[in-house]
């Protein structure tokens, strides 16, 4: 099985159909159409064996979370998706984990509209990178640099779900459905980003950890934020080890949740409810912008203390 | 040094100048704006070290080459280049190592008005994919489909050089300057390919081989060729490796060469030298597009040999 019979058979017409798609797999290049009242937003990822997922992984799962990591950077500037490319590095020709894989990822892509329309094939350690397009309303994407004194800071759904998953894979331990699901089949939050334009003032993907994304937006918009930990949304098996160990790290530094944090000018408090109905997703209101630079996270019971890069760096020492 | 911090110091701000770049480097999407009568073309690569390149190569060579054969593709496509993204996997923050990297980059995106407007930057074994994107007016791409018996094919440059070069490293011989440009630092057309858009009637960019790419196109085209090996442009080793050994492989099998091969119709024959002039580099007519399918070859002694699959294949047995 040559490397163009693999990509023929297992990498070509994945996904959903979109007539915006002039040429797909199979020529130098993509061809694509790009409507003129749109921008285009791209997002590129890479996973690697052995750093962000254990090699055994199962294949469908990864096809799944490749895409969906590159889908929660559109959601986080508030793009549609459309397009997806595959760079995907394989040890050896193995039809049977390519075909798992490529149904996990033609799985969600059917699911959000996504087409496959290009990649490359090559050999050596197991290794993809996805790149996502999507389109957004001329001059309407969400930044990470809008947020303002005074804005609500708020997430969706719930924190460090994949961190604790992952913390038991690594002790050995059974993981139960729900953890297994948040670790290897994230949701990208595409309809909360979409309804957040013209709501949000900022907003970001949570890939590296509360305390390092919601950084990258005080640093951008150059303010800092006061939360209250008792009000971050944890799930029970979450809340149950934070309890345990007297540690809030799980929750704050733990990546890999792809859930949403955003910035919501007061004014837009009453419509929480609203767009976490439209978004099919909880939202939850965990602090407030203020202007003095600084992250500072504040216990029930009054206590305070700060951080400044808490989220996980590929190259930290 | 951090992952951020690297990305900070040493991947923004790369190449070109670009008013259509709305939001590059370090927000969670880039956003771009494709005009109103341009079709998007975009195509990603991947170079493994190993696999690809040695793993000592020069990375001011690995910077380059990464970037020009995505940009190959844009040529065989009759693209103008416009963006790049890069995901690139390094086994420790090489801070020298990294800063060549992006100068090679940096070099030829300002020579081809290329802009570096994302990317990811993880940990693992050394691989780097970069995928580009381009412009082409509406409907004017070049593609491998539109050849037609009668039509001549014609190459740009000269092939087997990149071929011979890897030979040399392989077996430990010095490599002169010539041959080492050809394999670190091939030249992308894309100057001919945007002189080809409406001229020619089929392209591809030769990463593979000669065999193997012009194989694509008639598989495309639904037609056969007539190849006249004397014709092939071919530099002096190359042709005294030919000759030593008997042996077309390396000119036929050996990728890398990121020439153009294009079919063009008979009545755009006299226009070659034009083309050439237009394009900046040699073009050769070598052989003719025959509606029987298969790949002929023709020695001057009137012998032939057929082909059906030579180039280069990453899973081939």
């Amino acid at each position: 099985m040559s490397e163009f019979d693999l990509i023929q058979r297992h990498l070509t017409g994945l996904g959903a159909a979109r007539d915006d798609v002039l040429l797909d797999v199979g020529d130098d290049c993509a061809l694509l159409r790009v409507p003129a009242d749109r921008e285009l937003a791209l997002s590129i990822d890479t996973l690697v064996a052995g750093v962000h997922f254990l090699p055994e992984a199962d294949p469908e799962g990864l096809g799944h979370k490749s895409l969906a990591v590159g889908l929660s950077d559109l959601a986080a500037v508030g793009a549609e998706p459309a397009w997806a490319t595959l760079a995907l590095t394989l040890p050896t020709p193995d039809e049977t984990w390519l075909a798992a894989f490529a149904r996990g990822f033609a799985e969600l892509a059917r699911q959000e509209d996504v087409r496959l329309v290009g990649g490359d094939l090559t050999r050596g350690p197991l290794t993809m990178s996805v790149q996502v397009h999507g389109l957004v309303p001329q001059g309407h994407a969400l930044r990470r640099s809008g947020a303002r004194p005074g804005d609500l800071v708020c997430v969706s759904g719930a924190l460090g779900d994949a961190g604790l998953a992952l913390r038991h894979l690594q002790r050995g331990e059974p993981l139960g459905d729900y953890l297994r699901q948040r670790l290897e089949r994230p949701t990208p939050r595409v309809a909360l980003g979409e309804v957040l334009r013209g709501v949000a003032s900022a907003a970001i993907d949570l890939s590296d950890g509360l305390a390092s994304d919601l950084g990258h937006i005080l640093g951008a918009s150059a303010c800092g934020a006061r939360i209250e930990l008792d009000r971050l949304p944890l799930a029970d098996q979450v809340a149950g080890e934070v309890a345990a160990e007297h540690d809030w790290t799980l929750p704050l530094t733990a990546g890999d949740d792809y859930e949403l944090c955003f910035t919501l000018p007061p004014t837009h408090i009453g419509e929480l409810k609203v767009l976490a109905a439209a978004a099919g997703c909880p939202l939850t209101q965990i602090g407030e912008i203020e202007a003095q630079p600084g992250l500072r996270w504040m216990t029930a019971d009054g206590h305070q203390w700060h951080s400044d890069h808490l989220g996980y760096d590929h190259f930290a020492p």
